[in-house]
């Protein structure tokens, strides 16, 4: 019906979409982590399989790591590894969930040793930081308690304060702090970033170079994360995105796969509050479990999904829509939405994609390079890559 | 099992939980209001009902006001027929949600004539307040919007941030703002202050005078609640709380009704945060709807609801639950939680309420008076108070 | 990209979607009802507007009637009204939460007097089925308790049993009786029909003539409906839709608005599981509240929403799914039905639409009429109708 | 205030609470699994550790195994084992989830192989069942998808029946089967027996020895859980219990921890409904999760939780409350329910703990036992007890 149009296509251009180290690992759920042939066994593979995907997409130029999981000797090599590989480093993870010492906390525990442990950890990810050239450090505490009176909610909260200030020192000149919040999970009575109005309160006590990280599976049920995209960007504090889907919890699925209008209501938001584009700070990133699907098409169906739905986004006639708010024409208004959100951007989307080069369709692209068979065959032997030190 | 300690029945002293005065009136869903002998007709005959409760409780010596639905020529007359009757004058509630030029919103309308004429309203509410001696101007919002488009999310947040403004700048010496969130309803798709983020962010902006107001039926599914008023109390901003209670949606039914449990750990954080006592300004309130019940004996239920519950989260060993705090005992500091909850505070509460010459038994108390057949057979003709102007 | 097939298209011949006549007038929250100029005053000006909806999309022969809200004295004549505009009146929905005489329960109440009362009401129903020529009698309950120890939950299921078995031995040899479920409101703590499980077990006990009928906005969160769908088919008792969308509770949004993705899912298991087409007895109804939107447009969008839905459900190449389900491909699987669903079927089914004798496009056409224009000028006077007897 | 009535004492003889053994071994989330000192490695370490919370409490005769987790060679000699600890081997649990062949289904599997392969597996339970004494064998299904597309909702539901038919075909005369419902995890789009209705329908399929098992965990937020229990009591198909407890999605928290007026609430229908006393075939079992807390006493303070709460709802006025619900006294029903809620019954069942010599406080005594200490010493190398084969 609709073709997009050159200004939107134009917009397209430099989209970067940084994907996640570990979705190439194995990931599952308590009851099962299912093995596939083919899966990395150390970060070099992970990045392998990472430029795999921005070949056929020209999406995702930029890899996170996640430490320690991805921890190597020589970040300066591995960053020449990925350089060579078309790939920059991106965001660095930080975990203070899989040690002992963390059972009851981490940067909220009530021992300053082990508040310091987990601060420590900090510096580390900070120092890789400035190894890899990496910009942002992500902080997604696992921190809070399964049982009222276990912990001090209140108590823990000042002391979270305090642990974020002595991180947020150390920060280099061009580093950022994103501090991600969640409902729930792996904490079932409170977490101690809970919410996006936690994360906020906190990092704009910190300054102007901590941000609020939004993971789209992250909300209880119901919530317009769409409102939460408008508000933070309104007060300029808006820092990155962690994309995936869910129908029920943190199911970490593929973005756009359960909800794909709520995707496009997000991304409108996103372009609506100057969130897109080469003048905006804010990352987009993905942050996935590919369960039961294979891996490397699951982060390309992910990047595209993205891609198509901005497209979609940045096609809503906002001049139009507009008009019709302000004739209270709610039925106009909201058909404008929908004819963007309705418009099959898929074939425009892959002319252009041949346009520069780049496969029409990515999957089959990708499904016809014998990469996957290759690394199934190559790969043998090692412990395969997963949510583990 | 545990008797309550002389310093926790010191603390119970002094407690106020003010009355709404709609709460006398019909109410119901959108599919039936249910009317019963002797609702009040007006305002003066809501404020006589609402005598009745504290007159068996000693709880409740202020009720609030819902302007324009308790509109009267003389508020200074107002004023002192509540004060014949051993009542003052409380929060004034404002209402912007049914007149229709609010459709399509009140203080974030795109029209600023609209806008003007909500702020307007206000400004008559604080007159109102001057008169009647209220110090807290109550906002909630029914603006929103029911499908995506219908509004610009984004711009409606900023005209509601200079609306506030305006109205702001009016206030008085010693009155305060409260903004009330809510999570969805009267709006479906977006509601203009729909979680205690926004309505933080929207009053810091403000200044020292303006606070959150938090009801407990206002929050998705699975929030905990205890959370953010641990968290307003951190930021200085929990301004009043509307009590009731909600197995669902906003149900609105008798406080502690449908998770006792919840207004144990709520009522604990506030002590804990400070929130409790004559040193605190956070005000407690009632904001229900007694759409099957009888509403006095209703009220009456509520406030002993708080009042026992309070009890309860008084009793709390806050040495012991520290000690088992810092020993990691998970057990043991839940333990002592459940030790308070699980006290029958109600034997000792009667007998120190007798020695305080208020019946041991207010429900029976007020059965037992008449007053209920009385207001049956006088209140004949006029019209029923309920959700109207 | 695809374009629909001649085969989808037969098959979109001869889809029906009944209207309900209570769309047409006034509804709202329990905060305010809106009324609109135009609005009807009388079930005749609602089959009126009903007509309208037909005359553009050719989709909504039929139109739902709600007792007593539609009351007439001659329904053969209302008969003979709604077919020279082209209609056939449909469901009898029955309403038994509008009579003070229901506060505590009508099918369920513990006054056989008051069981009574509605069961006889549904007698009545029955017999303006017989002179309308309707086959399904709708009953939706709105019994059920608000706080717990109000009512006893089983004696109350068995009384429904009683009396839905007195409603059933009354239906004449082609109707059938269709039980709703609602997860809450206006019962709030519970509701004697929430779940399918309960229609379910309810009507299974009745006979071949009692199905159950879903209503889209009537779960709890997360639920999955289209699995629902795809077991009532199996256990052949799925009788009819009430199609609506929503963001959180029971919002009464038109159908697709909120999740369109779930629509489609919707429909497609409706279509696997033999629910459509000229064999099914599966009735397609819409049940919305147009509390902002203009009504009559908003029923045009709302069938031309379950249509366009259908078509790309249809569209679905069952083959290659089967096939990638065996081969266990995940996101080969995936991938056939987001083809579908992001399938612009809209420039072809307004060809489609043109060769058939209609407007291309609908909303347009209806528009451009002049109708609303019209009824707001001539309706003048008289009462609104809502949801008042 | 109120005590305890001797025949309410009378009906807590006899009650039984079954354990299950993984709960004594490790368990957490996919994020991490905190081991313990003195954490069992065997089942017989396990039935060691629930004869510990049998010995203290007199309310655990009965330990629940899964199978493989808890696979020996000689079933009868552990029978024996049990035996001479004072248990009994109760529910066998079959696990069709951690092999690597269930990967798209076990009962449901497209490929007759693998659902033959999770057919025998039962049938393997079965055999086991006939040398333990256990009386019932518990389906727990994972099966599922999580994208739309995956699998055949449909077909799925066919093969299930089938897979069940066989299952139940090889039960003994005393046997029986009870099928667990699940609303979401391990699968994140569709479960195939997510809810009661499902479970239902499955096993009145099969006959009078099969029934459904309800954990309180696995509902959608906002269900109404006492509800599906009389549902179920009603229809005859209530078998069994897995207690535990929840803030947000399956958390298996300590059963009542999280809203003990819901516990209070759910056996107030089992006995309500003849659920519970020597007369009902209902089970009562934990599941339970102790991520954080220390195991033997988290099941100590579960298995007093119920008996606690039973004790409260054995004690509610029945007479009084049904001429409350007759009178339509909305507030004097609700009120009879909450004075029992209320009442503080530990003193006196640590009274008649102690009358039957058993301690007074089951907590205190096991910590005094000293069995913690000399198990963390004893229980050193081997491979600690956890979800894995």
């Amino acid at each position: 019906m609709v073709s997009i149009s050159p200004s939107v296509l134009a917009q397209l251009e430099g989209q970067v979409i940084e994907l996640p180290s570990w979705a190439f690992g194995n990931s599952g759920t308590r009851f099962k982590v299912f093995g596939t042939p083919g899966t990395p066994r150390t970060i070099q593979e992970k990045i392998s399989d990472a430029a795999q995907v921005h070949q056929v997409t020209g999406l995702s130029p930029k890899v996170a790591l996640h430490i320690p999981w991805d921890k190597v000797e020589d970040y300066s090599a591995l960053r020449e590894f990925a350089g060579d590989k078309g790939l920059a480093l991106g965001t660095v993870n930080s975990n203070t969930f899989q040690d002992d010492a963390y059972k009851f906390g981490s940067l909220t525990h009530l021992d300053p040793k082990v508040r310091q442990m987990a601060i420590d950890h900090h510096f580390d990810c900070i120092d890789i930081m400035h190894a890899t050239g990496s910009a942002d450090l992500k902080i997604w505490l696992a921190d809070g308690t399964n049982y009222p009176g276990q912990g001090d909610i209140r108590g823990r909260q000042d002391r979270l304060a305090e642990s974020l200030a002595a991180i947020y020192a150390r920060l280099g000149e061009n580093q950022r702090l994103v501090l991600e919040y969640k409902f729930f999970e792996p904490a079932f009575y409170h977490t101690d970033v809970p919410d996006w109005g936690t994360s906020y309160a906190q990092v704009a006590a910190l300054g102007d170079k901590a941000m609020v990280c939004l993971d789209t599976g992250h909300h209880a049920p119901g919530t317009n994360i769409e409102f939460i995209v408008a508000q933070l960007l309104r007060l300029g504090k808006l820092g990155s995105f962690d994309f995936n889907s869910r129908f029920y919890a943190d199911d970490d699925l593929i973005v756009g796969a359960a909800d794909p209008f709520q995707l496009f209501r997000i991304l409108y938001e996103v372009i609506r509050g100057g969130g897109y584009g080469p003048d905006s700070t804010v990352a987009f990133m993905l942050d996935q479990c590919h369960n039961v699907e294979e891996k490397i098409p699951g982060q390309i169906r992910s990047v595209l999904n993205v891609q198509e739905m901005t497209a979609r986004a940045l096609s809503v006639d906002r001049t139009a829509l507009t008009a019709a708010q302000e004739a209270g024409d709610v039925l106009g208004a909201n058909g404008i939405m929908m004819d963007a959100f309705y418009s099959d951007v898929r074939t425009d989307l892959a002319a252009w994609r041949e346009s520069r080069g780049l496969p029409a369709d990515p999957m089959k692209a990708f499904a016809a390079s014998g990469y996957q068979a290759k690394i199934a065959a190559d790969r043998v032997g090692g412990t395969q890559a997963g949510w583990g030190a």
